[in-house]
C-alpha cells in the first residue's frame, strides 16, 4: 500500500486481490518537476542493458526541465563512444566520472552489473551525498548486502524501479510511446528507505519518466527473488531449454529441422507470444482444432510438475542467496573463460539460414511444455506470497512483450546476450537443467497411449491468473513493439 | 604426512612428488586388534550405499577378535529387512537403535545420508561417549558444520575413511579379495581431531578391515572439496553429460542409435575404461590407427577448454559451500518431488534394448571428449593443491575400476542411482552443463577444418599425472572387478 503526493493512485481488482497502482503516460511528465522536487542532477552511473535506455527515457523525458541527466562512467570504459553517439558528452556536462557523478548527484541511478555492484558498493556508498536517493532497478544488491551482513547507509533514500522487460524494450517502447501515448514497459518500485518522506515520489516520477504504462509496488525483497528467478525460469532460462529440447524431440518424430525450428523457437517467439498478448494464455488453446487441443493436454499434462519441479529448485537457490553467490563468483572468472557462445548448437544455425518461407503456427506440444511452464512460475510465485501484478509481469508480460519479441527478431543468443550478466548467467545455468528434466520425464510419456492429467488441465483452465492477465493488458496501449536492427 | 605405531608407512614418489601411504591387505587383519586397541563395539550408523558394504567388510575381518559391529538404524527403518538377510540381528546383538548404538559405540562411523547428518548431528554429537571416535566417509559434514558456524564436540576423535568407490563396489571387490589378497577399494583417510593419540591408527585399521589396497593421507577439507567436486565431474556428471551429447552427435553424423550407444556410454564404460586401468590414459590414445588418433586430438583439443571452465564452476561451489546448501534444500523437497528418472531418455532405451552383437570400440570423438573432460579434472586439483593420490583416485581409478564397471553392467541410472544422494542430485544437476557446453562449444568445431590445438596436445602426452597413475595402478592387484546382479 501506499500513497501519492503528486500521481493519482487507482485502487484496481486482480483476481479478487485490491492492489494499487499508478497508471503512466506521456501526460504525466508535467508532473515531473514535482514528483523530483529537489532534484537538480540524476546521476546514471553505467551503460549495459538498462543504462543507455534509462539514461535517454529520462533525459527526454525532462526536455524543458532545470534536471540535468548525467551518465557516470569508468575512466577509459569502452562504453564511452556510445554514449557519447547517444548525445551525454562530457562537453556538455552530461558524461563524467562514475564517483564525480555519484558525489554530485541528489538521484543515483546504480545501473551497473551485479558483479560491480558487489565489488564497488562500499566506496560507492562512502561517496553517496547525505540525504541523496539511491536507485536500483533490482533487487540483487539487497540481497548481496543480506549476505554478507551489511546495509544500505542510513542517511539516503533507497528506492528502486525495475522495469520488467530488458534495456533495449525499455527504450523502443518509450520511442513508439512518441506516437502511441503510454507505450512503455511495465515497472515495478519498491522503497526500501525513506529519510525524507520523498521517496514514494521521486520512485513513481523516474518510473514515469521511463514510460511505463503501469507502475506497482513491490519490496526490493520480492523483487530480488521474483527477478532473479524469472529470469532463470520462464523469460530466459526455461524458454531456450524448451526450445533445445522439443526441437530435437520433433526431429527425432521425422520434422525436418527448418521445420523443426519453425514449431519450436519460432512457435514460441511469434504466433504463441503473440496470442498470449492479444487473446490471453487460454487463448492459445482455444485457438487450436480438437486434434491438437489434445496434444497440448497431454504435453501440459506432462511438462508441469517437472517445471514446478525445477521452479522450485530455482527459487529456493535464489532465496537462500547461492544464486547471487554463483553469479558473484562466476564473473570473477570470466577473465579466464569469457562466456560462450549459446546459439551455436544446430536448431540456432538452422534458425538464422531459413530457406522456408513459411508462416510458423502454435505447436501443440511446444505450447503444451511453454505453457505448463509459465503456469507453473505462475502457480510458485502465488504459493510464495507475491502479487498479481508482480506475477503477472514478471511471468507473461514481460516474456511476450518484451524478450519473445527481440527473440523473433534475431535469435535466442541475441536475446539472452542483451540482457545482464546475472541473467546471461542465469540462462546458461538452467536452460540445460529444463531441457533435460522434460527429456527424461515429458517427452518420452508423449509416445505412451496414457492421456491427459484432467484434473490439472482443469485447474489450468481456471487459474485465477486468467482474469488479474486480463485486467493488467487493458492497461497496456494497443501497440506491439517493433524491434530495429 | 603421518606415522602408524601398527601398520608399516611406505614412502612413494608419484610424478616427483613424496607421499606417504599404507599397503593394505588380508595379511594385516591380524593387527586390526591393536589398531583398534580400546575398542569393543563399532556401530555402524545407516544403510544406504557405504552402511552395508563397510559393516559387512569390518564384520568379515574382524571375524575372530572380541570386537562387535553392530550396525544402528532408526525404529522402523525400512532397511531392517535389508540388514538382516546381511546377518545383523536384534537377535544377536548386532542390529540396534540409532541413538542406543551411537551412545554405546567407541567407534561410530556415520554412514547416514549428508541430509540426514545435516538434520541429526546436534543429537548425535550429545549422545556420543566422551573418548569415542567419530567417524566419517567424506567431508560433507564439516563443510555443513564450517557453513553454519559450529564444530565438532571437542572430546572426541575426529577421523574419516573415504573408500574412493562407491558402496557395492566396496563390498564387492573385498569379496574377490578372498581369492586375490588385496582387491578392495582404495581409501583416503583423515584425522581431524585427536583426543588420545590413537585416531591415526584407528583410521588406518578402518581402511584396511574394508580391504583397501592403497591407503592415503588427506585432510576433511581437500576431502570433500575434491570428493564432492568429483563425482559432479568425471565420475558421474560428467559422465552423462558426454554420453548423452555425443551420442546426440554421432546420431545427427548418420550413426544408427545402437551404434551411437555402443560408440558412447558403451565406449566409455568398456574399452576406454578397460585401457585406462591396463594401460593408462595415454593408452588410449596410442592404441588408435593414425586416422583416429587426429580425431582424438581434435576432439581432445575442443573439449578441454570448456570442460575446465564447468570444473572450475563446480569447484568453486564446493569450495564455497553453496554446493552443500544446494544438496540440504533439495532434500527438503524430495517429499514433494522425489527424484525421477534419469535413464528415460532414448539412449538408455536403445542400450537396454540392444539387438546388435558386436564388441564395443574406442570411438575417438568420445575417447577425446571424455579424456579431456578427466585431464581436465586432473589439472583443476593439482592447481588447487591435492596431492596426487587424491587426484589420481578421484579422477582415474574410482571411474575406471568402481563406477564405470557398473555403468557398463546395467547402465547410467542403475550406476548414478546407486551412489549417495549428494552424488545423484550432484549428477542431476552438472551432467546437463556439460552436455550444453559441449554441444555449444565442442562439437560444431569438430566438422570444421580447422585441427587440434599442439600445445594443449603436447601438454596431455607430458602430463606427470600419467607417472603418478602408474605407479599407483602397481599397488592395484590384477583384478578386475566382477559385478554381480
Amino acid at each position: 500500500m501506499f500513497d501519492s503526493a503528486v500521481f493519482d493512485v487507482e485502487e484496481i481488482e486482480l483476481a479478487g486481490e485490491t492492489e494499487r497502482i499508478v497508471r503512466g503516460g506521456r501526460d504525466l511528465f508535467a508532473k515531473l518537476p514535482q514528483a523530483f522536487d529537489g532534484i537538480q542532477q540524476i546521476g546514471v552511473i553505467g551503460w549495459s542493458s538498462q543504462g543507455p535506455a534509462q539514461a535517454q527515457n529520462l533525459r527526454d523525458s525532462l526536455k524543458g526541465t532545470d534536471i540535468r541527466v548525467k551518465v557516470g562512467l569508468r575512466e577509459g570504459s569502452s562504453s564511452i563512444a556510445s554514449a557519447t553517439d547517444a548525445g551525454f558528452s562530457f562537453a556538455n556536462g552530461t558524461l563524467g566520472e562514475i564517483y564525480q557523478v555519484i558525489g554530485e548527484s541528489d538521484l543515483v541511478l546504480l545501473l551497473i552489473s551485479d558483479a560491480a555492484q558487489a565489488i564497488l558498493h562500499e566506496k560507492i556508498f562512502a561517496t553517496l551525498r547525505p540525504g541523496a536517493t539511491l536507485g536500483l532497478s533490482h533487487g540483487f544488491l539487497l540481497c548481496y548486502l543480506d549476505g554478507i551482513g551489511e546495509s544500505f547507509p542510513a542517511n539516503v533514500n533507497v528506492i528502486a524501479v525495475c522495469p520488467k522487460g530488458m534495456g533495449p524494450s525499455v527504450r523502443r517502447l518509450y520511442e513508439q510511446g512518441e506516437e502511441i501515448n503510454g507505450a512503455g514497459i511495465n515497472c515495478s518500485f519498491a522503497v526500501q528507505q525513506d529519510v525524507d518522506g520523498r521517496a514514494t515520489d521521486i520512485a513513481l516520477g523516474w518510473a514515469v519518466a521511463l514510460g511505463a504504462p503501469y507502475i506497482f509496488v513491490t519490496t526490493l525483497e520480492a523483487e530480488y527473488r521474483s527477478d532473479i528467478f524469472g529470469e532463470r525460469g520462464i523469460l530466459l532460462g526455461a524458454i531456450h531449454g524448451i526450445a533445445e529440447c522439443v526441437y530435437r524431440y520433433l526431429k527425432d518424430q521425422g520434422e525436418d529441422p527448418e521445420q523443426a525450428f519453425l514449431d519450436t523457437a519460432k512457435s514460441i517467439t511469434s504466433p504463441i507470444g503473440k496470442t498470449i498478448s492479444r487473446a490471453g494464455i487460454r487463448g492459445v488453446y482455444t485457438s487450436l482444432n480438437q486434434a491438437d487441443q489434445a496434444v497440448f493436454r497431454k504435453a501440459y499434462s506432462a511438462a508441469y510438475r517437472p517445471a514446478l519441479e525445477i521452479l522450485n529448485e530455482i527459487y529456493d537457490e535464489v532465496a537462500s542467496g547461492n544464486e547471487i553467490r554463483s553469479v558473484v563468483a562466476a564473473s570473477k572468472r570470466h577473465d579466464r573463460f569469457p562466456m560462450g557462445e549459446i546459439g551455436t548448437t544446430e536448431m540456432w544455425r538452422v534458425g538464422r539460414q531459413l530457406t522456408k518461407n513459411v508462416e510458423p503456427r502454435i505447436h501443440p506440444v511446444t505450447a503444451g511444455v511453454y505453457i505448463a511452464t509459465m503456469m507453473a512460475q505462475v502457480d510458485l510465485l502465488k504459493e510464495n506470497g507475491h502479487a498479481y501484478s508482480e506475477i503477472v509481469n514478471e511471468s507473461i508480460i514481460e516474456a511476450v512483450d518484451s524478450l519473445n519479441p527481440y527473440m523473433d527478431f534475431k535469435d535466442v543468443a541475441f536475446m539472452v546476450d542483451n540482457c545482464s550478466t546475472t541473467a546471461r548467467l542465469g540462462a546458461r545455468k538452467w536452460a540445460p537443467r529444463f531441457d533435460y528434466i522434460f527429456s527424461q520425464q515429458t517427452m518420452p510419456t508423449l509416445e505412451l497411449e496414457a492421456g491427459d492429467d484432467p484434473t490439472l488441465f482443469e485447474a489450468f483452465l481456471n487459474n485465477p491468473v486468467h482474469d488479474a492477465l486480463a485486467v493488467c493488458l487493458e492497461y497496456r496501449p494497443a501497440v506491439d513493439i517493433s524491434v530495429l536492427g
